[in-house]
């Protein structure tokens, strides 16, 4: 992939600022946890399989500069470098695989400068499995979407938000690559626009065509029978297959069953949380009412009562099929996800 | 009602340009019927009813604008008035509605001067009963909200969008009139944000509380039973009860009948098309690709295709219930507008 949304350069990170796209390119790079921590909570980088590799770096980068005599100091310290990462975003279940799985070497390790090299290696690691995770699960994806297909799909689930192949557009861009003629309807996704700025724009350096439609449209195209499936990310799914995803996701979910479209998920099992039963479990991000009411920093409405969850759950009777790194995952979802994470 | 889209002066027209609102009031006054057209092409002047209005307003300009000296020499250039004004838009009902009331009265006056009186007094009656319908409508329709009721409304079926009390809005304004405490869940409505421009704007000069959400979120909160009720306007409603409105309405209309919630279309009788048997064939206007890549003329988005159709279809199985300025149509709805439109 020409696109790094993230990248480790020894003692510090590199990352793409996405709210710049597409109209400019710029990079963001700092030694210091706490700017990793704030370009998560701005969406600077997105996308749970990323967020989960930027949260990982964060806490390598915290580890470096503290300074402690010893393990007890060292982990009293970390604590609060791992707290800040955990308390970025509350919705995406990567980020929190990541944390733990970060917290575990610190917690193994015998000695600080052990620990560190540990933490460093250990989230060098995450980037790689997640990275290998979304090359695999394209294959699998693949095996679903036939030459012709029209594929609706909802945010932007590709190469900027998972540091590898991406997600659902993995799936796409490797039917591509197989030779199959695929055509994308691409929702814009309000209110941050991420299907117009980012999932156009990588669709269209991969030379796959792609129409832009507002959110509202996706139901009159899936109505009028021009989609042939649908394929979206994931920021988390509950051990029975509800999904959470960006807000809108849900409503494409409904429109796709009433009209009898596939509708996929495409997801690492890193996203997949079994400790919640159910997707009413999951915790929905609430963001501030400037990101409905501001476009580009211009105010576009008036000053009103704004509500503005940047997630919804759609429930797994809507969900077609569950394409993970470990194979397609068939209903009854809870049944197939509890085989496939190995429980 | 304080807001006045449209006015007959004597011979000119005044138009308060809703493309600048709630920015800016700024008004619009014309003599030339061209000017009005434009205005109706522009989306200055829009909303089923009020385009209604505006194409009898244009015709009756054009009409006196026109130097004959006979019947047949003024019907020849009447002619190419009449289907200028027609040509604005496609898919309104009311706008047809109006240009055919706007011929007959042309084809039967005796003379030049009589007829031009004539169309004159013709454009006054058509505003004069646009407006009286939405007052009808209104009581009819504000005996389905309950005191306490939050309700959705997509796009603006207000004063704006009728010459009246509005539509939907007008329904609504009644029911807090009548002392119901109502709220309201306004879509933004993209991608020309009328709800969200328009909508919000005209339910706080009423004191009506609303929030404000982007369109990909409502059928979150339907899910998540916050919604008693949608209502939206129409622009076009077939004999079967199938009803062309801003696109996105058809999401709306199948997330609420997911999700238990009744959908109502307020509308005049004059936005019902008998001649038409199904939504099938009702035309639905394609707009250009800047009014989803600009907004206020910034471009947000790269240069892709889009896709723009401005209106959708809702078949009639969703729609639990026409509210209309001669009663409530219930379900069949090709019944009941079979009754009430006295075929």
């Amino acid at each position: 992939m020409s696109v790094q949304p993230i990248e480790w350069l020894g003692n510090k990170v590199r990352i793409l600022d996405q709210t710049k796209l597409p109209q400019k390119e710029v990079y963001i790079e700092t030694a210091d946890y706490s700017v990793l921590a704030s370009a998560i909570r701005k969406l600077q980088v997105r996308g749970a399989p990323a967020i989960g590799v930027a949260g990982a770096y964060g806490i390598a980068l915290g580890a470096l500069a503290i300074e402690a005599e010893s393990k007890e100091e060292f982990l009293k310290k970390f604590q609060r470098v791992s707290r800040a990462i955990a308390g970025t975003r509350p919705t995406a279940r990567n980020l929190f695989y990541a944390v733990e799985r970060m917290d575990k070497v610190a917690q193994g390790g015998k000695n600080v400068a052990e620990i560190k090299a540990k933490l460093v290696k250990e989230a060098i690691k995450i980037n790689k499995l997640e990275a290998e995770a979304t090359v695999k699960m394209s294959k699998f994806g693949a095996t679903l979407i036939k030459d012709g297909f029209t594929i609706l799909t909802h945010c932007n689930a590709g190469p900027l938000a998972t540091t590898g192949y991406g997600t659902a557009l993995g799936v796409i861009i490797r039917a591509a690559e197989q030779g199959k003629k695929v055509k994308v309807y691409a929702d814009e996704t309000r209110p941050l626009l991420q299907g117009a700025r980012l999932t156009v724009w990588e669709l269209q350096k991969e030379g796959i065509p792609v129409t832009l439609i507002t959110d509202n449209m996706a139901g009159y195209f899936l109505s009028q029978g021009k989609i042939d499936c649908v394929i979206v990310g994931a920021d988390r799914i509950a051990a029975n297959g509800d999904t959470a995803n960006k807000i809108g996701t849900y409503s494409v979910a409904v429109l796709a069953k009433e009209n009898g479209v596939p509708f996929y998920v495409a997801a690492p099992t890193t996203t997949i949380d079994p400790s919640l039963k159910t997707g009413k479990e999951i915790p929905i991000e609430q963001r501030k009412s400037e990101e409905v009411t501001h476009l580009r920093g211009v105010c576009i409405v008036p000053d009103c009562e704004v509500a503005n969850p940047a997630f919804d759950v759609t429930p797994h009777k809507y969900i077609s099929a569950l394409i993970t790194e470990r194979g397609i995952i068939r209903k009854p979802l809870g049944v197939g996800i509890n085989k496939i994470i190995g429980r």
